[in-house]
């Protein structure tokens, strides 16, 4: 329980920890809490969601459910590398958020992959604490903004390797290095790093939604600040929605905001 | 620190506590937190805010601070009564919320005061909890939404008092009766209650923005899901916020959207 929060050693930024915690346990703990007060939780994959009249009928692998109002949370999953080490190292120096990692990696090297509005924010926010942030694009430009651009290219702790994917990433205990290659001319190197940030886009598992809810051009979910999206009775909180700061916290506040809106819904 | 949580003796709701914490303890916790991580603290009282091209100047009673942007979380107030024993009783039997204080009142009898939207909203909510909710309200009819009204007739637990206001709160260790006057006829009563829910309105101190930013009709500020006001580089979060939850999670949340959303504003 607590899906992506679980791959997070320590989470610094939960408001009301202020000596952290694991989050395996803080998902661990939330889910008490709720069962305590009457969650009941079973595990299958949504597959579609129909509407009828007042119900709303969600099919699932474990048969279908009807409600008055439904909160979709299912989140967004990190697009991957898919390179060898990338998983045995995650929470070790492989990392899918710079907010929530970057004061880790003080006074250290740090690799930032990717080269869209994402990659460099994270890398200019990196750029607060590591010694040097490399960021490694797979073309020759970056596809951030131009703004962006121009501060990152005039920050004296980044650098750029063009054309450039990462085929391995190796250490010991934790992230020592990574192995790369150069796309144009095949040449192979080696960059020694203590954290790779992995910054190539994200995807929600929203494609079950399609034609029923406006999803944005990611497939992330379009609400209002109450949560709702267009279609009534339908919410959705957290990382599956367009413009979520990705945040377990901001995650946990826009599911009481659903929630407490999906009550008034149903008590019209 | 922490505002109106101060208030509640107990926080059931606050993701990740599952045995529940203080409402004092829960703002220093917090608050212990931030500070570990470079927040100072001023208290001061805002009287305004000046635009000057890219700077924002707060203006205090302890001087004026220049930003580039500014998250608002002045929070809200809920009305009181201003009886004898209201402020004596808040966190032992007094409340200015159902959502969070109901479950405190399982099989036991409360009073709701007021008779809009909130008030039969709180007061049917509680009825899902209390054997008996009495509604007492100011006047010989409900401001609530026909909807609402037909809703609060038709439930059993529920019963009305109108014309009727409320002159003290009294008991021993807690709540245990209040003392009331019909306005009409002027005759008095005394109601054996353990609980008492204040829902006359409530107050953001938002005064000295009109002009500024866009207020809703009870003076709270419109944003939108990314916590931006109108007013480039002007955020607000938490109660303050018009459609707030009006919880301590979603407060919460707000206002680490805020912030990332602040920063990738300053970050342009």
């Amino acid at each position: 329980m607590g899906g992506q929060i679980g791959y997070a050693e320590q989470v610094d930024n939960y408001p009301g920890f202020p000596q952290g915690v694991g989050g395996i346990e803080l998902g661990r703990l939330i889910h008490q809490q709720a069962t305590k007060y009457g969650l009941t939780t079973l595990v299958a994959e949504a597959v579609g969601i129909e509407l009828r009249e007042e119900q709303r009928v969600v099919k699932t692998t474990q048969g279908d459910f009807i409600a008055k109002a439904v909160i979709i949370a299912g989140g967004s999953e990190r697009n991957k590398l898919g390179v060898p080490g990338e998983k045995e190292f995650i929470g070790k120096g492989v990392s899918y958020c710079a907010t929530c990692d970057a004061p880790f990696f003080n006074q250290k090297t740090v690799a930032v992959i990717g080269g869209g509005d994402a990659a460099i924010t994270e890398a200019l926010h990196l750029a607060k604490f590591a010694t040097k942030v490399t960021v490694i694009h797979r073309r020759n430009q970056l596809r951030a903004s131009r703004i962006l651009q121009e501060k990152a290219f005039s920050e004296a702790r980044m650098e750029f390797l063009w054309s450039t994917v990462v085929e391995e990433i190796d250490g010991e205990n934790s992230v020592n290095r990574i192995r790369l290659r150069q796309i144009e001319n095949g040449k192979k190197s080696t960059l020694d790093v203590s954290g790779v940030f992995v910054s190539v886009g994200s995807k929600p598992s929203t494609g079950y939604l399609k034609g029923l809810l406006p999803l944005d051009d990611s497939g992330h979910i379009v609400t209002n600040d109450r949560m709702e999206t267009e279609v009534a009775g339908i919410f959705a909180a957290g990382d599956i929605r367009h413009n979520s700061a990705r945040q377990a916290i901001t995650a946990a506040g826009d599911g009481a905001t659903a929630a407490i809106y999906a009550e008034k819904f149903i008590a019209r």
